[in-house]
């Protein structure tokens, strides 16, 4: 119940242990194709352009931006945490022009403020984060979109924590380029980052002036090996492969909309406990993300000896906060298979329990919120 | 049996499919720890610096490239294959000064032509390639690494192929840089890439007078994370790293010597049942690679026919030519787990009765050759 990587489902390790197929094998290749197609699914898009990188969330990031960005090309980065943050830095590595706009950590970027930096900067790419798992923030995307196209750029948006937990919706919101992770809301292990381009992202691709900074990451060769030319490129990380198949189906056989329903109730009651327990959420409530939760640590309690004991004792990983938010917030995760009623009341018995023992003043009846919300229509 | 992905050992399976801990548990990190240990007993270094990179042997060979090399720098590669050439495209993508020396693909370098070549253009690094799988050529590292450093360069080796099946000996020969991948001889699904710097290449390090290019790959911070700062880069391929723990265990209770033996008997085998049949490898006997084991195609046989009848009817695969070896080579690999006596049996007799079955002159007696060879003391 941290901040990734989540519980599997026990067909997803099933699929990890499964003998290996070699990467250009044809039942592998099939196996290739359909994984394109349910990620599509997930992605809400129809992005010929969509696999998932061999490499964790953050490759998946410098994925999209060593591809779309050449030296000197102006860059907006919308920063409201360590993901942001993160890049701004890799931006600077691939000597785009960075411009920045920030937010507290903690709430999302003012469309209004984003407006004013395009407008002063003219940016190729608005880069921003969909779901702050540093903060637990969730940015509404649909004004910056606007804003992005309305200024001839493209828009990138990091979906790591979003993507399986609540809607990401590519095509609808003209995200340009979109990257994710496999091991938050999708609950399959950490390995693979899925991305996609859109057919604008695609033609600033095939119009680049020099050659990707990064060869094992450089779009223009893993395409064709993800195309119909199958051109070696590097070897596939067959089995991560398997277990993101496998991944997909079971968000597919939940169903989107009844998977995004389950994250926002189990988070809503949550939230409703530890409000009832006394607890100060971080972020206001229409930008909570339901899948990754920051809570205020109360006066006087210690962040680390609450963390190790719900370890030791409750075998419940949460997270602790990053940045500035060190020593100040807790991250709970209810993430794919693991956003369930019993998590939720596992962690807050447990952490009404150690806050308790601690001497923290705890008020009762954290537990019947909980059971309110989970029981409500 | 084609150039890798080889077979698993089961327990590396099954590895693969145990439930995940959370990255910055303190569980998981006594198996990075002890996985970082396993790494310099097979790489046979004391080298702090040795863990497996997140990403595939590519990404290996970009993160010693990108970390050791700054715009401008001189850099000698030696290329005999497609994974010299590929280290070639990744200086230049680096803005490296890129000087290269070549031999025919199938010849492994002459260490008086590296010797003229590194007095020519005093190179700040030397990369080349152990063990060539586009070809099956052993590169002799000795001289090299001689050469090298009377020069003042570093040596980067790339042992993708060679590590668990030949002694890469990384402290013995003075390698600077190495980097390899788990889906050859170390038998663990593709995924990581180990890699390992010496002291001087640590210097060479933190001597950058700039980030390096790639985020991602950054060993400046990597290295933290895997060290005892624990600091948070990015997630972790958790099963992976269980999977290549479990991995190297299977080497090292084999013992390295043991296991390069047992490949070394397999190929032997392999070729002389070939050779029996009239078929001709492409590699002269001292410089033959042990795990993959390039053969010339006989005249009149059609390349990917033998190869699609041996995967559907046979169940095995072997790999093409690449380069300029397509159509002319086949590439059979005995790795790790799948180095046996059966396989090589299996093989030659499949392989027999495709040959004769489209007409090839064949000649009999191959599998006693092998068998001579496997029967002898």
């Amino acid at each position: 119940m941290g901040p990734g990587p989540s519980n599997c489902h026990p067909g997803v390790l099933e699929a990890m242990a499964q003998p290996l197929l070699g990467h250009l094998d044809p039942d592998f290749l099939t196996i290739m194709d359909e994984t394109q197609e349910l990620l599509r699914q997930v992605l809400k898009t129809r992005n010929r352009l969509t696999l998932p990188v061999s490499g964790t969330g953050s490759a998946g990031m410098e994925t999209c931006l060593c591809n779309l960005i050449e030296p000197g090309d102006p860059v907006l980065v919308c920063i409201n945490g360590v993901f942001g943050t993160r890049m701004a830095d890799i931006v600077q590595r691939l000597r785009g022009e960075l411009h920045m706009i920030e937010a507290e950590w903690g709430r999302p970027l003012d469309p209004a403020a984003v407006e004013a930096a395009v407008l002063g900067c003219s940016p190729k790419l608005v880069a921003i984060v969909h779901a702050e798992t540093s903060t637990g923030v969730l940015q509404p995307l649909e004004d910056v979109s606007r804003i992005a196209h309305e200024a001839g750029a493209l828009l990138l948006v990091d979906a790591v924590t979003s993507l399986g937990g609540c809607n990401v919706d590519t095509d609808g919101r003209q995200i340009d380029a979109v990257y994710s992770g496999t091991q938050k809301c999708l609950s399959c292990p950490p390995g693979l980052a899925p991305v996609s381009f859109s057919r604008r992202a695609l033609e600033v691709l095939d119009a680049r002036r020099e050659k990707v900074s990064s060869w094992y990451l450089d779009m223009s060769m893993v395409k064709k090996y993800w195309g119909s030319e199958r051109t070696y490129h590097h070897t596939a990380p067959i089995s991560m492969i398997y277990a993101l198949n496998r991944a997909l189906k079971v968000v597919l056989e939940e169903g989107l909309e009844a998977r995004f329903a389950r994250h926002r109730r189990n988070h809503e009651a949550l939230v409703a406990g530890l409000e009832a327990m006394g607890l100060e959420m971080l972020v206001d409530e229409p930008y909570r993300l339901p899948m990754l939760n920051a809570v205020r640590i109360p006066n006087g309690v210690e962040d680390g000896a609450v963390r190790r004991v719900l370890l030791a004792e409750h075998n419940i990983e949460i997270g602790g906060g990053l940045g500035p938010l060190a020593g100040r917030v807790w991250r709970i995760g209810l993430m794919g298979h693991s956003s369930t009623a019993e998590n939720v009341l596992l962690l807050l018995g447990a952490l009404e329990e150690i806050l308790q023992a601690q001497g923290a003043e705890v008020r009762n009846g954290g537990m019947e919120a909980v059971r309110a919300v989970l029981d409500s229509p």
